[in-house]
């Protein structure tokens, strides 16, 4: 395994995380906030230990899959770490685990908090909570990726590991540029949900975290009660950016080069458009006696519905409350998630209609034994490979969520609370039922389980294998043994 | 496609169905019950109408997978809705359609139960009820293949859509045989847990309810409160012939033959018995503070997670006061099942093992991405066709369960009784959680639901394909386009 090659990795993150916090500190001079000192200190000890890891360039350029995961889940790992230290440091979150939570959980844009009382944090506290979200959302190693060059193949092998979705496309030949192309996207609309937010009076600061949340799908509120007390003019801005973040990003690739046709011919967004329509109308039913009018009932379906298939996890209202059927489509919902190649989280639209086709193909089967038609997606035959390894990831979230769950139970927890905090997690959406409903906080788990949640939410994240595979044993007896094999030449 | 074989296999279903239900006929001659009557009737009108579809004998007697699904699936239907009727008549169930769910669930060997007062029957009723659990844990069609001949190609195809489990293996080269003894093999167990329960002083008529429920892993009990009152002994006879009866029972055959290394070499069944090792041991520890003795921990640990193992739903204790770590433990041994070709519902073990194996496979594709070693099973290589299947099953299983918790939820109740109702009916269990535990029963629900669970016990007992392709429009297309080919010429 080529370890030089993943240190150099390490080492370039941790140089990206050092510049991005100096953004905090910058809110830390506007706001006069001392507790600005932090930031730029893990901001130093960053860049040091970045320069030290990459002082030294490998002589082995080669890549693999392998370690693109390791590196990819490493990666994360590091980032997680060191953006933690700031809040640990300065006392805002006195608990290592929990600032460790509260970071990977605003990198996994999961949004999950542990804090109970969010608006006594600092304005640095709480920018660099949300800017983790807009980091997290497109990737790290994507950024990485878009300005530092990597040899050939790597680079296709580190964008594998850290996108969502079964499958990668690179949109123009070289991956860079690709990159690039994605962040300009990703750039520009957050910029132009700024704007409408701040256009429609909402505080600059409230507007910036907001943008950022939404952009990464991630959901960490700055107020106690989230997005509630806002006007119905910035819900609805925040619900349609939420949808639009949800959807993937080659659709707004193709409208850029003028291919409308192509753009709105996409399968995948197609159902996601329909999958969110059926949910608002089935919660829009269910709930119109709670709320006054239709107009507000269908604002708060719409958001909430947005809000968790696109694994955001905002709210306007506390959605523990609503029906039993509007909750389990909620439930149903979190484990959808948005499209592949979007910011968003959950098991991918394209893979469930994938699924569902793989059902239908089924049952064809069985009356027309001799039929051989092969699955269709996007207008293409799917390739059996492809099917196959999205069977194979929805067998193992299966697997790892059962998992959790079960080791999350021995707290005595409700099972509904169990459930979906498990399921909000893993699908990086933030909020769930019960005593992890909107208006409630994940401070009340043990840490043995945080750790779970935040395994969770890294596996979520990451699309489980290159997580998983770092608690492969081979993975760890090749490193030893070629250390082993160093120290004898 | 070939209806007149399929009425053919209707019709002797009907016939032997006429014949099963003269033994609660006999029952309420020892019992000196009237309500007898009604079975008689039924057991008339069942062999008027089989006689009726027999009579005609079919030309072409080729017959595919198809229509051996198909036969299977409307076998089941008409056998539940034939065996429904004495119930209704005789007004001991005065609803139609709870009288339906009753009976699939006991043909199901599913054992949930609409009724509030299940003394309040008849000993005649209280014996068709574990009556069918018993014809349904074999399968009816197994015993119509053990009596009557039919032609090469049908019988694999009949028993394929029946039996559970990934795949059929035919025990000796003519399926008439395998058949027998399957057969053969249930009955002599059946007898020696009567004989057993008998000799430990459990009442004849409850020894013969018991050891039927047993044998089916239905679970229908004739005691308000199922098995809590029997001795430890009954118990304990109940708990190990449950374990037996979740084996698959290619290990009895091999025992028959003195093949015992083979028998005992049986991967699926030492993984089944170390599951099951595991569960009880987290349940001890769980309950022990609960029940006065470590004895009497163990013995209400085994009997809960053997029942709900092999799925079964006999109780001895309500483990709705359970701690929540236990209560998961339960849900996921739901999903987990008994052993292929055992009696059992749930997803089967052999399932799980291939799918664990199958992750691993993935990890290992991620580390040494040429390697291509197939994954092993019993010690041979599983055809990829098999994985294929596996992994379709599973989606499609969790695809049903999804819609069908979906479809429940309308009814305002809580999210823990309608997962754990559909959990329970899906995999042919019975008792739940919450409104379904085992203290409680399914008559609360309303009928659009108890449809929707009617449909799940089906669909797990058929092992979802069989019954699902009922609704493709083909078929209903194929059935329709012959007839007008028929009139036309």
């Amino acid at each position: 395994m080529n370890s030089s090659m993943i240190r150099l990795i390490l080492g370039n993150v941790l140089k990206v995380e050092a510049i991005l916090m100096l953004l905090p500190c910058l809110i830390a001079v506007i706001y006069r906030e001392p507790v600005g000192i932090y930031y730029l200190g893990v901001a130093f000890l960053c860049l040091l230990l970045g320069l030290l890891m990459t002082h030294r360039k490998p002589k082995n350029l080669v890549f693999y899959l392998k370690e693109g995961c390791i590196a990819t889940s490493l990666s994360w790992i590091f980032l997680s770490f060191f953006g933690a230290l700031p809040f640990w440091l300065s006392g805002e979150i006195p608990s290592l685990t929990d600032a460790l939570f509260e970071t990977i959980s605003g990198f996994t844009t999961t949004g999950a908090s542990i804090l109970a009382d969010v608006e006594a944090l600092s304005h640095t506290a709480l920018f660099w909570r949300s800017f983790t979200h807009w980091i997290g959302g497109m990737g790290v190693l994507v950024f990485l990726m878009a300005i530092i060059p990597l040899s050939g193949g790597s680079n296709i092998n580190l964008m594998r590991a850290e996108s969502p979705g079964p499958s990668v496309g690179k949109l123009v030949p070289k991956m860079k540029y690709t990159a690039r192309i994605l962040y300009f996207i990703y750039f520009a609309m957050t910029l132009l949900e700024l704007f409408l937010l701040i256009a429609g009076g909402m505080p600059v600061f409230d507007a910036l975290a907001t943008s950022m949340g939404t952009a990464g799908t991630g959901g960490f509120g700055i107020r106690a009660d989230s997005m509630m007390s806002y006007s119905p003019y910035l819900q609805w801005v925040v619900t349609i950016f939420m949808i639009l973040f949800g959807v993937n990003f080659n659709a707004y690739y193709f409208m850029i080069f003028h291919n409308f046709k192509k753009a709105f011919a996409m399968e995948e967004v197609r159902y996601y458009l329909g999958i969110i329509a059926a949910a608002i109308a089935i919660v829009f039913f269910e709930t119109l006696s709670l709320y006054g009018t239709a107009f507000e009932t269908l604002t708060h379906a719409s958001f909430q519905v947005a809000s968790i298939i696109t694994t955001t996890g905002f709210s306007t209202v506390d959605f523990n409350i609503w029906s039993q059927a509007s909750k389990t489509v909620l439930v149903l919902l979190m484990f959808i998630g948005a499209c592949a190649g979007s910011t968003g989280g959950g098991i991918k639209v394209s893979r469930f209609v994938i699924l569902v086709k793989t059902l239908g193909k089924e049952m064809t089967s069985y009356i027309h034994p001799k039929s051989i038609k092969k699955i269709k997606c996007e207008g293409k035959p799917v390739e059996h490979e492809v099917v196959r390894s999205i069977n194979v990831y929805f067998i193992t979230f299966m697997i790892v969520f059962s998992a959790s769950v079960l080791a999350i139970s021995f707290e005595e927890k409700d099972l509904v609370t169990n459930f979906t905090a498990v399921a909000a997690t893993i699908n990086n959406i933030g909020p769930g039922l019960e005593l992890v409903g909107p208006t409630q906080n994940f401070g009340l788990f043990h840490p043995v389980s945080k750790f779970v949640l935040m395994f969770d939410m890294l596996a979520g994240r990451l699309e489980l294998f290159p997580l998983l595979i770092l608690f492969h044993p081979a993975v760890w007896k090749d490193l030893f043994t070629q250390k082993v094999t160093a120290r004898k030449r």
